[in-house]
């Protein structure tokens, strides 16, 4: 258990919770119509589910990021973000929030008071509003990693992303999303590690104030 | 918010996690062989699930029953009652773990170092080895409210219980379990309220040390 | 088992599926986002699984009426209603199709070649275009069982129904459908069958040709 | 759709009905005390389900045979094992019912008029009572193939089968079970098959009588 902590120390890496509906079929990325009570009840529980395990670890639970369907439909429904906001308050106020960068999430976080970390997508492509491309549209995902690593490194160092359409646009970000699922996921990581520490940008887990 | 915390302390109540197997056809109510290990993480997840909305509604989370089939494997499997105190203990090792008075899970949650609650029974029966009849038995459950308040206050101001076959035995009782679920179930209560307090027996939580 | 079939007889009763979404907490009421692959291999577990207690029973299956959310999504998406069209077509081309009468529903059961049933509402108001009044709007719902018997009657009559703006909408219906858990169904049930048969119309199951 | 047929004679195999209970985070593999009414109606929704699978590949029915715990349990269990026969034969008294070679699944089949077929193991030893060696002991699973297919031809040549004590045991087997899920599956119903027809053993699906 102390040697769980360590890790995480060693590591810099931080545990956070992920909560999504409880639709195992669809590994909860299919949108269901929930009330934002039915969200806020969902939502607590899975984080003080997760708070279980982090105990046993002795390691701080350090964020909360919606999963799935209910991230995207957080990033533009500001009740039910509200209602997200509202459970991670309501189980600790000192949690860091994580959402879509300029999305309906993080505005309801800081309205809530709630520490909020915006999120930028390595490997996705953006409009020139500054959302994702869907993904039923044929150049939704970024495939080669030299593009998508020079994608976070200009976020990183410019707050800027070239949309879809070649226009600049301003974008915030906190931290780096990278799926886990991708099959490709490790020798990405690497690749975007290795040239994050060639351009002397420290890698580390959001800060907690 | 903080009125619940007032009616809690009013009305003298307390809070309890009540884990079971996750089964809900069954009502968790069926037995499953599960692992040690998978006991441990089904009991770690669901205290977690229950601690999220005690902190919602500002009341502490005072104790743990497992519910159903999982209380009853716990009480005669060691092994099992071992993975469930192991569970409360890493969640949080001032929490008191309720199990059947005499029974594998009080044992095991002294092992461990944790505050135990026996649980004696109202309405239904004891074996002269100080074990419930099985349900499966004609004579299981006790229907008149009159033997089973009087079986309460055997157990409270001599710590023995009758036996089916007209034995005494002693049985040491720290709470009393009535079914919520029965239809006299408020009824039953009133009276078993009404004749503790003509004999003057204080009902109270049980009291964390 | 006879005595099941006998009953049906005499009741002019018939058994129909009526599958919908694996989503038991939501009692497949709300919508969720499944391919049409998805659709037609739950439709088609769904009546197979029904056709198992037809035969114990020894009654036939009659025909398919998609649930809650599924049979509203199906009425106003023809992907969707024709992977459920698809599905009856593959386990029986000769049951019945129920849906929402004017519904892309019936309109892919037609193309399929399937036999269908227009379904009308007793009870829910309909809009100039022929469809329900969304239950978000506050008189979607005909609280008074003479208003309700009024429009089942003028339906069958006169083949129309008074939309909210007080125009009259051709609305051809096979069946009425009545919810079975509102809590007045049974008094409902009992006054349509009196008004029905006042004005000589036989109720009876839909006839498979 | 045609050619599902075409293919399945073409390959001499038959589709089968493979009822479990419904616990999918146990892949159906514990044990559960469902009551012999709630196993009669898990089997006969899941062989109805299927038979809407087969209808749709135009492929019959052939044979049903019970998944995992509620396999096992029924090969000791006659009540339970009672329950399941009755609900093929309410499905279909021509489906033929599979089960553990000697066990009270065949003989309830049996006595409910359903044609059987016995099933050995190729993989696993048997107790010289002729059940098998239960896999929480050391030699209960046959690891080499050689000797798994020697038992099989054994089986089929002499009716019996060696006891892991040395005994030789009269075993009538119908048919041979290779669990799909073993990751040398391929490789060794390769080698089965090449010895099989070295022996001039032709192998067929069970034929219904």
């Amino acid at each position: 258990m102390a040697r769980t902590v360590k890790l995480a120390k060693e590591n810099a890496v931080a545990v956070g919770a992920h909560p999504g509906f409880q639709d195992i079929q669809g590994f909860g990325r299919r949108s269901m119509p929930l009330t934002p009570d039915e969200v806020y009840d969902l939502v607590l529980y899975q984080i003080g589910a997760m708070e279980g395990f982090c105990r046993a670890h002795n390691v701080p639970l350090h964020h909360v990021k919606p999963h799935g369907a209910l991230y995207n439909m957080a990033a533009k429904d500001y009740t039910l973000a509200e209602a997200i906001a509202k459970a991670v308050k309501a189980f600790d106020s000192s949690l860091l929030l994580y959402g879509l960068a300029g999305s309906e999430l993080i505005r309801a976080g800081k309205d809530m008071g709630l520490q909020t970390a915006s999120e930028g997508f390595a490997d996705r492509t953006y409009q020139p509003d500054g959302t994702l491309t869907p993904r039923n549209q044929p150049n939704a995902v970024i495939h080669e990693a030299d593009a998508a690593v020079q994608q976070v490194i200009q976020m990183v160092e410019h707050g800027t992303v070239t949309a879809v359409n070649g226009e600049k646009v301003k974008l915030h970000v906190d931290t780096i999303c990278l799926h886990g699922d991708n099959e490709h996921a490790i020798l990405f990581a690497n690749k975007l590690h290795e040239t994050l520490c060639e351009n002397k940008i420290e890698i580390s887990r959001v800060q907690r104030l």
